[in-house]
């Protein structure tokens, strides 16, 4: 079986890891006679250049994640951190001091621009750093969603509130905590982008396309703005069924609300459903979650959405997917 | 008083640490009514580029040390080092891993090429770094030979013996630590070096040129090498002199001795002299050196030379100092 999912940081990479261990709990592991393969979509809308080097916080999620190597409590970075190196760019002065970049996640990105700069595309860089958290061992393979260089920037209102400018989206996030209200996204360098080899492929050629817990604007919504993936999600014969990311019309973490704002969605997962609406098949939300409308299409699942163990993060990727598997053969949407 | 000093890395460092305490002892501290001014010529021909980053260790010894950010027992790198970034290249299988770039160093080198890839000179990214570690308060500036990427290569007999081949002077140092013969030293870059901004100058107007017990072919001996550095040392009317290297015909640490086999010369004080008989006044060697053939120019002077304790190498410093000025006056040499 051949699954496919588009992922951003922290949900999806846990819901990732969630799913690992229900194929494992379905015989579909590495090691079965009959191993089920991931192929990972991730958001590279996130990557920011940080004192030279190029930093790739959602891909860098999953990899940490996937590898055991991720701080648990925070959900992202490295366990058994120290922190160093960003003490000595303090010292000289360099700026920016918002992002805090710990000494083992900057080997990640001292290693990742270094083959950059001999070359590599980040679809060949990501797969270096995958072999070494073990991700082709487990049948999982991440692919950037693009190799060309994009990111996200968020326009907000400037200081005297006169007009508007633009930071970068972990500005925003991160140094602002997305508590100044943004007006809209501007994905730079979206226009000249490609989608990374494999990545229109795994989407057609899948069984299964899962949504995780993500940001449905700076998440999946970005990789949506890829050229072509979401022509290929509308083409493709495999069932596609996301995991709203809101629990009672809330993030679980994050700042999904402040994202949909943004783009003038209510905070609901109905209405993050719409957002899909032209590719999803089936759709969970949470037990708590109020009636919506859906399109007639979209097979509506309510169950716990809370990945609040590994074992309930599991069972909730083994839903996903199970769901999925339900909806096969209800053929190809058309492309519009 | 305008001292100028050529230095390398360790010896050099503390030579210069104990230069500072033995003017502040004189009255000639920054903080009296006629401080001394001293600017240090850096070699930079050990410069390499590691994953990336580009690593000066002669310069950031100096800096570290006079900076007193120095780890002392090993006299490079950081005190309070951490080693976790190094750790994970390693795990991602980047070479190479025989030079061991510690957690705070790596924030130097990081700030460095970021700096140098946003268009700054090594003289301006030295500065910058230099006002962090404090040395334009105490009357110091460090200046790079060179702002030309320079780097010593050595050639050694490749491993079946039948040819050469060239290291970089850090694998030689580090790796095969300097126990694999050299043949010769190529300074790669020194024929399109030019000196870096105020190095010729500092030696021209300078009261006092002092050479620090550095290595006399592999950091002086580079120096020197840059275009119009020898040139400058054999016209300035202030007094040269020189601190050996060798304590009873042996480095104190470090390779002196396998340097001067490898460019023909024996390892004795008064040979090392005789690399320097074109501009050399004053010459301290050791009290328990044997005699040797020295130019008619230079005055020699027996001391103990093992900086063993500040005070120590303050001491010698001093004596270099002192020994100096009595000089002064014995007019320019003949530019060659």
């Amino acid at each position: 079986m051949k699954i496919t999912a588009l992922a951003g940081g922290v949900g999806g990479a846990r819901f990732l890891r969630g799913l690992r261990d229900a194929l494992a709990a379905r015989g579909l592991g590495p090691m079965s006679a009959t191993p089920a393969t991931v192929t990972v979509i991730g958001n590279t809308g996130d990557d920011i250049t940080l004192f030279g080097l190029r930093v790739c916080p959602d891909l860098d999620t999953v990899l940490y994640t996937l590898g055991g190597g991720v701080n648990e409590e925070q959900g992202w970075g490295r366990a058994d951190e120290g922190h160093l190196l960003q003490g000595e760019l303090a010292a000289y002065g360099v700026e920016p001091q918002w992002f805090g970049l710990g000494d083992r996640d900057l080997g990640t990105h001292v290693a990742r621009s270094l083959w950059l700069g001999q070359g590599a595309s980040l679809s060949e860089v990501t797969a270096r750093l995958a072999a070494r958290w073990g991700l082709p061992e487990s049948g999982f393979t991440l692919r950037p969603m693009t190799d060309t260089p994009v990111e996200t920037h968020v326009v907000i209102p400037d200081d005297d509130g006169t007009g508007s400018r633009a930071v970068h989206f972990q500005e925003w996030w991160v140094r602002l905590r997305a508590a100044v209200a943004a007006q809209r996204f501007v994905v730079v360098g979206m226009d000249r982008a490609t989608p990374a080899p494999g990545v229109l492929e795994a989407i057609r050629t899948a069984d299964v396309v899962l949504l995780p817990p993500s940001n449905p604007v700076v998440s999946i919504g970005v990789i949506l703005g890829v050229p072509g993936v979401r022509d290929a999600l509308r083409g493709t014969p495999a069932p596609v069924v996301g995991v709203s990311p809101l629990v009672g019309g809330r993030p679980v973490r994050g700042h999904a609300d402040a994202c949909l704002r943004a783009i003038g969605v209510e905070s609901s997962s109905a209405a993050v459903a719409g957002l899909y609406a032209d590719f999803l098949d089936g759709w969970l939300v949470d037990s708590s979650d109020s009636d919506g409308s859906y399109a007639d299409r979209v097979a509506v699942q309510r169950r716990p959405l809370l990945m609040s163990s590994p074992p309930a993060t599991a069972e909730l990727a083994g839903a996903a997917l199970d769901l999925a598997l339900s909806l096969r053969g209800r053929g190809a949407r058309a492309v519009g």
